[in-house]
């Protein structure tokens, strides 16, 4: 398999700009032709519940409104719109299996099409692939 | 050498989480049969501490107790005693000889079996890894 | 080409921390012979701006002087100098062409020899580095 193509990508924190890279460098791959891998963990596991609205972190969060508006500005679509593209580029979302009972999360508080998998599952993906990134 | 069966981490935050899951998935990679490598700075250091015992960050700091119960309801060990299963593993693990001064660190403050290494030291480690992930 | 030699870091915070680690690997791995790609987002962004002074994060922030002070007294060089040392040694930084209208930054901003790059920029050059670290 040519390991060229594939991007694996780790999101252990839910904060609005962490949540933004996740999905520009997915869909941004994706869009290139690469097959992409996101696996969510600990507290990235809230991006994938129904209606997630990430927020900055500490005494940056009173801003988040400010970033989403220049953002739009500079047509980068929120985060809903750029999970649905996401989805309809292919992009593979994975769930943690072992943090979603730690973090209170069931399959059924996210959006469809995340599938769940364990860490094993996870290394063998990134094993097999050229670029690994853990986005925070 | 076979670079796919490597993995290299680094860890340069103390929190409970990126703690947990330096751990988690060391110790996953190693009961793969992967070469597993761990590289701790800055405020990671402290996890090689005798007696660590990381907490949550910011606002979560008060929630750590929760968290470590509900992982003891999966039956996740508590860092200290992935810390020793990593070694029984063969997992090598590192403290940053550049930041252990400025962290105030020294080799007997911490756990037996930890190597001291340079920043040039780990990166020929990580340009010989197929994995590498730098959680947080 | 001969990716074993080629190192990528993504760098989207602007702490002390960060800013000290994405230039103590650069600058070693470029001493090592290795070519090497920092690519600042996000907050990471500011360390860019003349004469960036980077803090420790939240509760940290005040001991940024004492972190530095004891840098000095190790031999470590403060951001701004390792930040020319890296352009000495021919490190290359890009400043990430989205963020930047988001961060308020503009190309004048920031020091001299920044390049600017756009994600699928730096996913190309990543995906033939051998080495590739998000550095949070």
């Amino acid at each position: 398999m040519d390991d060229a193509k594939k991007l694996a990508l780790v999101v252990s924190e839910g904060t609005f700009d962490k949540a933004m890279m996740s999905m520009m460098m997915a869909n941004t791959a994706a869009s290139m032709g690469m097959e992409v891998h996101v696996f969510y963990t600990f507290f990235g596991l809230g991006l994938l519940k129904k209606g997630a609205n990430p927020k900055l972190a500490g005494m940056y969060r009173l801003f988040t409104g400010v970033f989403r508006k220049r953002m739009a500005k500079v047509g980068i679509d929120d985060f809903g719109s750029q999970l649905r593209l996401a989805k309809e580029l292919g992009v593979n979302m994975y769930a943690c299996a072992t943090t979603m009972g730690l973090m209170g999360i069931k399959k059924d508080d996210m959006v469809e099409g995340i599938k769940v998998l364990g860490a094993a599952g996870f290394l063998d993906i990134a094993a097999d692939s050229k670029v690994q990134l853990f986005i925070g």
